[in-house]
């Protein structure tokens, strides 16, 4: 374990583009319409993930090199979008 | 597909609780310090939700049955906890 100050933290969303299928919240749509919600449309599923960071970045440095994770592990750029958010 | 009038759009955010071990966020932790990226301290993994709901439902009914969805469905309460947020 490093002895990072942690004040920063990030915050990864990663959706399925629009066009592509979303088979998995099919299937939790599904399933909320069988336990007998109504009014629900469409569901879809995605990731989240929370990064600690260390406070030595400054906020666009953070994130700079969040939304270089992002892109390059996080998510797949073809079929993926991400959207990354700095908390202090 | 039901004639829903979309206006209305629940966010549910599914962590691990913070006493419960994440090993895919440690992958990916490690996988990150691989590929170079120093200031990462630590990486969870969630899931991440959206749900279009029909907006018949006013903004605190649609957060009820949202919250009631994310508890049942979408989390497990033992080890997850969850947040929703109504989006219009």
């Amino acid at each position: 374990m490093t002895s990072h100050n942690l004040t920063m933290k990030a915050k990864v969303y990663v959706t399925l583009k629009p066009s592509v299928l979303d088979p998995q919240g099919k299937a939790i749509h599904h399933s909320v319409e069988l336990l007998g919600f109504e009014n629900v449309a469409d569901v879809r599923q995605g990731k989240y993930f929370e990064i600690a960071l260390s406070s030595e970045l400054s906020e666009p440095e953070a994130q700079t090199v969040v939304e270089k994770i992002a892109k390059d592990i996080l998510a797949n750029p073809v079929i993926e979008d991400y959207k990354v958010e700095i908390v202090q």
